[in-house]
């Protein structure tokens, strides 16, 4: 999906909801344990219940991974049930040396048709560019996590700037930074008006929100751009907004809160 | 596998060779195209020439999940395939928040019974640790790669030191860090003396011995210990050694190749 087509969901459903398919099978409702596919089947009413809030989807691949064979077809009928207009995300963190680096970008751009993929900057720039030589795809870097880890080597100081600055720089310099995107966790605003103001134009994704107790209006008021430039990621507190038959109500109702709040953030900064 | 299990395997066979199994369907010789399952095909004729040689297995994952399902098929068989006194490394490059690093653990050690995976340090101790918690198991963790992008982060100085070594001396006061192994490319000798002067314990796994460039006399003489203390894989150098029929005679001839020097090193190291 280009930039623009991407701007112009998010105007039209007024919502930069992205919505984190993390689903763990020993949390979803006792009914579907039933079911041959029950992540899958899962995952169908919460997209169905969402699809209107939400511009973009985020299939955390371990979960998927760590079903084996049955996770990979799960997860390969989920992509095939997520809506054509959405923005669809493998948070997948990869990243490796060049000839592999390609492998991972054939696997989730074209074996399984992805926008994008969360990528680890760890290993550099020749890691990284694989990624960005598909027109319409994207490479999500990570910058700053949401995690408490994030203090351990993404905070440190190397010369004047932090680590996950010196990589915001460094990667706005990369053939085809165009098609980069930046993770920022939500509990840092701080930083994330910092990094704004180093890459005016870059979407960030970003995580933290919910159940990690980032809040959506210090969010945008750190790094909404006059293209939105954010998606914000929800994932735990809408999947299990509900734990009973009502799930999906209980989800769709979440996510329609998110939406409303995300309307009024971008109705507040015009965009 | 226990640290004294892999140490004796080294001491048997007189070898610390790792063979990746990187295998590209676009590179394996023509008569396997015909077959259901080419990939495994020929894995399984690449381990029966080299099981004599190596101690340890690496798949490399982007590989595979490059063909999708049918990859994870063929993991999936090559892993079975292997022999049971070798040591096998899923190179997958993982890192994430806790709760989705469990899942890549349970990926890795569970679903799929393999001892050690390669682990991206980039998000901190908490994305790490999940996968120290399982005895006999092994978190490999990227310090300084072998590609050329190891310049851009990993070598940049932090206060005195630089980001790989700050991210070894942190690591090794973690929970479990008798658990970790670390990556290190034999592209940087001088480096590796000073990581082993660090961790003199460790086992180290090493990359870029063969396509490219590293040495294995320099790397031995840089690191191995009363212990070994090395894995050092080749990739491409046996899997692609011949590319006709014999191509299992070159590879098995290739991973002789190996072991021979390795036997002299161990001998001229006294392990």
């Amino acid at each position: 999906m280009q930039k623009e087509e991407l701007v112009s969901q998010i105007r039209k459903k007024r919502s930069f909801l992205c919505v984190g398919l993390d689903t763990d099978p020993d949390k979803i409702p006792a009914p579907f344990s039933r079911l041959p596919d029950p992540v899958f089947e899962f995952n169908r009413e919460i997209i169905n219940a969402t699809r209107d809030f939400a511009v973009a989807y985020k299939i955390n691949t371990a979960f998927y991974e760590a079903q084996g064979m049955k996770g990979w077809r799960s997860l390969e009928r989920t992509l095939q049930e997520l809506p054509a207009d959405t923005f669809k995300i493998a948070d997948a963190k990869r990243g490796d040396i060049a000839n592999t680096g390609r492998q991972y970008a054939r696997a989730f751009f074209e074996t399984f048709p992805f926008d994008a993929i969360t990528v680890s900057p760890y290993m550099g720039e020749d890691s990284v560019t694989p990624f960005m030589e598909f027109s319409g795809k994207w490479a999500i870097l990570l910058l700053l996590t949401s995690n408490k880890g994030a203090t351990d080597f993404q905070q440190q100081k190397v010369g004047n700037e932090r680590l996950f600055e010196l990589i915001l720089k460094r990667s706005q310099q990369w053939d085809g930074h165009q098609r980069l995107m930046y993770v920022m966790g939500a509990t840092h605003p701080s930083e994330l008006a910092t990094i704004r103001k180093l890459a005016p134009d870059a979407f960030f994704l970003i995580p933290g929100v919910g159940a990690q107790g980032g809040s959506l209006s210090a969010v945008a008021e750190a790094a909404l751009t006059s293209e939105c430039g954010l998606l914000v990621n929800a994932s735990r507190a809408i999947l299990y907004a509900g734990t009973g038959e009502d799930f999906a109500a209980k989800a769709q109702d979440k996510a329609r809160e998110y939406q409303q709040e995300m309307e009024s953030l971008l109705q507040k900064y015009r965009v």
